[in-house]
């Protein structure tokens, strides 16, 4: 019998968050202050964040403990199964050896609920009654329910417009968790206001409903914001994903040539990288590739511009350094809600800068292609961020098959397609389509970029 | 800490199939031929079933190989998890120790796979190039796309019309996996026509939706029928169940009390509670108690007859001494689809005469009341038909309470609920409601049953 699935037990769950920070060959530049021009620190987030999460944000420790309590929760679906895709391998007739992480087991059916657990328990300790957060495709907003019920929070979500119409059942997922949650742009709050007096149809972006979010965590009492991606963070939470695979590979006896998986915030592929890049930063394993994968609708890595821009449409935030198609940029409705969104996460961008990790923009149609070859092969339905990552890990088979390389290719899997299956109809009914590059609207978005006080 | 989950190795996932024939204290009443009403045979199963299937119908042997190239496929997503809901022990205040057995984590996402694998497998090694089957919700046709996928066979699905409309996204995962799915009744066979002629707005059941699958199947070219529940085969392919649960329990270092589980056919249940009734019937366990759940508007077991009937509406299949509201009879449209049939599985119908297992009728409300305690504490979210389990469940543990003993009980939890977040809307919403257990069409579909030939 071939071994497929590598289980680690739960004594081996990791019981620390890897931080990537102290082992940057360069640091990271920091998040400036949108007035001052200055470098924030601690205290400007403290109306955002409880203090444990805003420490975790610059920590200059390799390793954070999980605590007992999110282990206690992590256990509920965690350790993930390591996957050896022997069905997709036979179906491709290629050489390489593919390996995935299935995140889709969590109640929530995604990784998410990796930091919103912990974000849920640090706020809980802190003495905070409510959350707000935004959400895109619902995955983000379902999990943080998730946490919050673990622990006894309030919470709010204000949910991307075109998805929350899209995605009702993650709405309702939300609801049987006993969340709020509402469109944005929302008449909720004064960001959401201004957006529906330009436009009364607006189909929403994550960025705005960040603004939103923002807004009614500072203005409302006893209630904190809570982000699902893009900062240090939540990123560091992430990294069980990839402490994980890292033990599982051992298992299966092999190190990856390729890592491959899909970037919207950007939370997801950094949890399962991070441990690996290490390697690679220190000069352990040159070779090896990890690939971002991105809408090229929405192509923040590829296509956008490296600078300083803010994490949402309002100008709320903080000013992050990274790869941005402007801050005011409105994707198209693609069915991956979770990778529409302007920016990155500032970790990944400076990797990429540093020529650590590269990138690669693929379209809709052709990653739902690779989501129905791999339900036909492999049996899991896959979210449409996920397809995304199957669609180059494919890509990377089939080169292999024409190079006769077997390559080890780890594809990080982010959870499966259950709220999706709309998406799934159009595809098999030739009624999906790809949207092209909005070449216009980036260019005017980032004529808006804001500017950086001397 | 704690522990809350229990799982076994790979390799000690159970190698043979349970079969509870042979350990019966008095035999199972034989299938009848509705034209002679003497004993069937194999040969008059061979339209519809390979020979090695109907050979498990009949066997006379404690056990059954499990084929090396079903456990491949088994090992996709088993061993399943025991949990221990310590959650939602301490939400109920209980002294009772309440486990769970969770099957939502195969690719479809309940317990069918374990039998739709194992037919599809033997479907091909007889050389069968495509299957027909009827499904409710649509787990059953879910799980049989996934496992003529795996094998390559084509298939077709007759989904109860009701929950065709109501769950679209289980008809797209079947289309994902390469099936067909029409609503039923359809104009697609004589039995469909036969209905739509008299009632063109049929929301359609499960005994009709059989009538059709089993006609395309006897009239079609290398083509057999496909069965999800009810029938021995089906039972015995779902022991893995139990046969994993009994190891886990004694992992967890206890012995059920109570065992629970919801039965529209009662595959899914008779899968976890055969391997542990054998201990009842042998007189090891004298005071194992066993509770099938049931809807109050479809109770074939609690309202129904003991006698010969047919399993399908236009009496097309032989004749099943089962419990039965008439094979004529039309269950109101409850959200818990695969609950709404008019028989039952003739093993649990005679272990229930015998006494060795009970019965409870359960409201539709109360049910998604329970479901939405169980996803607000121990997370995850279940279909509509676990949901009665879970409510039977909560309320021995609630009488518990108040006895003050510290009983085991063991739910079976046949699966999640990602494609029913539209009835836990209704629920959470205040629109869902009861429907009064319909007396007059029942004695209406039992003035109709068939008379045995002398």
């Amino acid at each position: 019998m071939e071994q497929t699935k590598f289980i680690l037990a739960e004594k081996d769950m990791p019981t620390r968050w890897y931080n990537i920070l102290p082992d940057l060959p360069e640091p990271l530049p920091p998040v400036l202050h949108p007035g001052t021009g200055k470098p924030i620190g601690p205290q400007d987030m403290a109306p955002l964040f409880p203090m444990e999460i805003i420490m975790q944000e610059f920590s200059p420790l390799n390793y954070v403990d999980i605590p007992e309590e999110v282990q206690a929760v992590y256990r509920v679906w965690r350790p993930t199964v390591l996957y050896r895709a022997r069905r997709l391998e036979k179906a491709l007739d290629t050489p390489a050896r593919i390996f995935y992480k299935y995140e889709g087991t969590s109640p929530a059916g995604s990784h998410k609920p990796n930091t919103a657990i912990a974000q849920a328990y640090y706020n809980k300790k802190a003495g905070i009654k409510r959350l707000t957060t935004e959400t895109g495709a619902g995955q983000w907003g379902s999990a943080l329910a998730l946490g919050c019920m673990y622990f006894g929070l309030e919470l709010k979500v204000y949910m991307v417009k075109v998805s929350y119409h899209q995605k009702p059942y993650r709405r309702m997922m939300m609801e049987t968790w006993g969340a709020k949650c509402v469109p944005s742009p929302s008449p909720d709050t004064r960001s959401g206001q201004a957006v529906l007096a330009t436009d009364p149809e607006s189909p929403g972006s994550l960025g705005i409903a960040i603004s939103e979010a923002i807004e009614d965590a500072v203005t409302s009492k006893d209630t904190k914001y809570s982000i699902g991606s893009v900062a240090n963070h939540v990123l560091l939470h992430q990294t069980v994903i990839g402490q994980e695979a890292m033990k599982q590979m051992e298992m299966a006896g092999f190190y990856p040539d390729i890592i491959v998986g899909c970037i919207g915030g950007g939370s997801n592929f950094a949890g399962m990288f991070l441990p690996f890049v290490k390697d690679k930063v220190q000069g352990k394993r040159p070779n090896l590739r990890i690939i971002c994968v991105e809408p090229s609708s929405c192509p923040s890595l590829t296509k956008g511009i490296y600078c300083y821009d803010f994490g949402d449409t309002a100008g709320l935030t903080p000013l992050f350094k990274m790869h941005t198609l402007g801050h005011t940029f409105m994707p198209p409705p693609v069915h991956a809600g979770g990778l529409r969104y302007h920016g990155m996460a500032p970790i990944i961008c400076h990797l990429y800068r540093l020529g650590f990790v590269e990138a690669r923009a693929v379209p809709q149609v052709a990653t739902f292609e690779a989501g129905v070859t791999f339900a036909r092969t492999e049996g899991f339905v896959s979210a449409p961020e996920t397809n995304h990552a199957i669609r180059v890990t494919i890509d990377e088979a089939l080169k292999c098959r024409e190079t006769g390389e077997a390559k080890t290719i780890l594809l990080a899997h982010s959870g499966h397609g259950h709220f999706d299956m709309a998406a799934y109809d159009q595809y098999l009914t030739g009624k999906l389509s790809d949207y092209e590059y909005p070449e216009e609207k980036v260019r005017e978005a980032l004529a808006h970029l804001p500017k950086v006080p001397a």
